[in-house]
């Protein structure tokens, strides 16, 4: 435990997804129209060849090649056309020498042949003989059987969210179930004596709850299923109650608020007794955020984030997130939408801290601005408002008005 | 009707974004739980302040201001602490002259106060004394009732996809329930007497549907609900009744495959036989997707989309996916993940045509490299491959062996 140790942002992510064991998920076996932005939980190879046999590309006549070369406009090839070959039905002839069959686009060539002839490139002389103007090479104008997918490759790996290209291809293939990584479970836990359930009434001194819909939009997104545990008291007992429900039904648990001075502490001490190693770090150098605790309970992440709804919306996307995808076992690299914007006025940090800044985003005289959105705290408007996320790395005091910067779009 | 007259992609998106009536969506009325990227169907202004009264943003004590004027550590100001601010309650008491009240972080201010001092400026002497040790400043360490949101501002716009802090912010304010805009429908129908469904065996000739798994989940990503019609022969009675059907269920209706011959002519007559003013444009100076049919029938777009996979994801990204955001109704301006990458090989286009190309994306002695996967059709497995699509504008010729160009992440 490095309680009040203020790690460095990277140091704290490297500790938590380097340095900890995380419980792994199961699978579940699910229909591929299902399976959209699922996780694949094993390596999916062909289990036959795609398209199956040779098609194709174009529409015209299937032909031997060898029978076209030479052939050109002053002096066509003649070729007997044989038949006509129908969509969907495999050819019930075969093409020998100087024969050609008619074939659409996506038809399946017949025995013999080995190219196809584009339409605008023949003449047809009768139903029976067509005159070749150009020659083709064998393989010209055709998809082999294998050509998209061969048996045995590997078409999806393991870890991989699923595009709907990737359900577009194991469908070809046939595949209509397929093994996913069951979603993480994720407990919203809310403390705080002032927080009361939005459908309820104001009264001076109470809030009504805004982080529980802040992070269940967060966790669907990041592929979790949320589950609200509801709002608790700020007692020992009660937190501990519900964390210990928690633990019992999700995968990870999520305490957020506890910003009143006692709470803290019970918080940490909850963590530490639900199971080992228990805290991992306390506090991290980061703007908003800087409370943040995050545990492991025997393989169960757990987190206490702070109370204000900012707060929770960068340590959400900083530390849970990543928690997330690695259980998941995502290996896809996904890059970020980034975006090079002017500043409106000169922001700043400190020395050792790492600062996200919400801003707008603006085109004025065909630049792009960003507006640093300031205020006091955490207010949920900066973000609702906020186009993008700037940050001002640790080893940065900040950036002047009129810099161009690299805004993380959100 | 344009017919053949092969506009350039830009002159086809304007003509169909432009100069085309769609019908306008309805909206519903959905709790917000459920409301995470829907499209907001009005303004949304709020009924209230939030949080609606005075609150601490630190822990510490709730002073008049000018009580702590000139305090320093060697002269400190000498407080009479009135009491103690219970988390979510009410102060039952107000602070008169050289009175303060403890309070932790949420709390709400007393009457009389104007500030709080940390705690950390403060000596304790003993449970109704304290010493300040530095003055606050009017509205220091405090969040005005109305400094979050003010009643009667716009909070979200209309046209927002609904972003998980919107969310938060209604909640916030105790709005339960919001006017979205109703989904619309999309009907996918498969065209060809070569498909077969995902679930049966192949047979030499056959291939199983992709593009309508292709097309469900970019509709779904869309904001869109995919309606799948089946697969239909290449036949103008069938097409046509089926067609018929989705025109009375479907807000877009999406006709895939017809790659043989007869079949596309058939598509564009069924098209100008639905309704006015019928077909917008008939080919379109990209690759792939050049046969792409885009329709206008009282109001309702309806599409004819190529057979190729590939050719069908980049239309829809073209064509259909604008559309939906129309009908929409979405004003954000959405940002594309766009990443600078080097060419591992020189790629060509044709003067006056865009051309996509699927490459993927590798890391190399600290290069980001961009591999263009070329192939002979639109074949399914360069799509699952590609991390990224490369567009070659119609006035290139195309990009040399290690350029450095812009590709968008997908």
């Amino acid at each position: 435990m490095l309680d009040k140790n203020y790690l460095s942002l990277k140091e704290s992510i490297k500790l938590l997804l380097e340095h900890v064991e995380f419980a792994s998920l199961p699978f579940e076996l699910i229909p591929i129209e299902v399976a959209y932005n699922r996780i694949t939980y094993e390596d999916i190879y062909a289990p036959e060849n795609l398209p199956g046999f040779r098609r194709s590309t174009v529409d015209g006549f299937a032909v031997r090649s060898q029978d076209t070369f030479g052939a050109k406009e002053t002096m066509p090839a003649y070729l007997t056309v044989k038949g006509h070959i129908p969509m969907g039905k495999a050819p019930n002839f075969s093409l020998g020498q100087g024969e050609a069959a008619e074939i659409g686009t996506g038809g399946m060539l017949p025995d013999g042949a080995d190219a196809v002839i584009m339409l605008e490139h023949v003449n047809i002389i009768s139903p029976d003989l067509i005159e070749v103007l150009r020659p083709v090479g064998p393989g010209e104008n055709v998809i082999f059987e294998d050509e998209d997918i061969r048996k045995g490759e590997l078409v999806i790996p393991k870890g991989r969210k699923l595009k709907p290209q990737d359900i577009g291809a194991l469908a070809g293939l046939g595949i209509a179930e397929i093994k996913v990584v069951k979603k993480p479970t994720v407990a919203i836990i809310l403390t705080g004596d002032e927080i009361i359930p939005h459908t309820e009434k104001t009264i001076p001194g109470k809030v009504r709850d805004i982080n529980s819909f802040v992070l269940a939009g967060l966790i669907d997104e990041a592929g979790g299923v949320p589950l609200k545990m509801g709002i608790v008291k700020d007692s020992y007992k009660d937190i501990k109650a519900l964390v210990d429900r928690a633990y019992s039904s999700a995968d990870v648990i999520l305490i957020t608020g506890g910003t009143s001075a006692g709470i803290k502490d019970m918080t940490a001490q909850i963590i530490n007794e639900l199971g080992k190693p228990g805290i991992i770090f306390h506090g991290v150098s980061i703007k908003p955020g800087k409370p943040i605790i995050a545990g492991v309970c025997n393989k169960k992440p757990v987190f206490g984030l702070p109370g204000h709804p900012v707060a929770v919306y960068i340590c959400f996307e900083l530390f849970v997130k990543p928690v997330l995808e690695k259980m998941l076992g995502i290996t896809d690299k996904f890059y970020k939408t980034k975006i090079k914007a002017k500043l409106t006025k000169s922001i700043f940090s400190q020395a050792g801290r790492t600062d996200f800044i919400r801003v707008s985003l603006e085109e004025k005289n065909g630049d792009l601005w960003a507006d640093p959105l300031l205020s006091k705290s955490g207010l949920i408007m900066t973000l609702v408002k906020a186009k993008g996320i700037l940050c001002i790395p640790e080893d940065l005091l900040g950036f002047e008005k009129n810099e161009e910067v690299e805004v993380e779009v959100i």
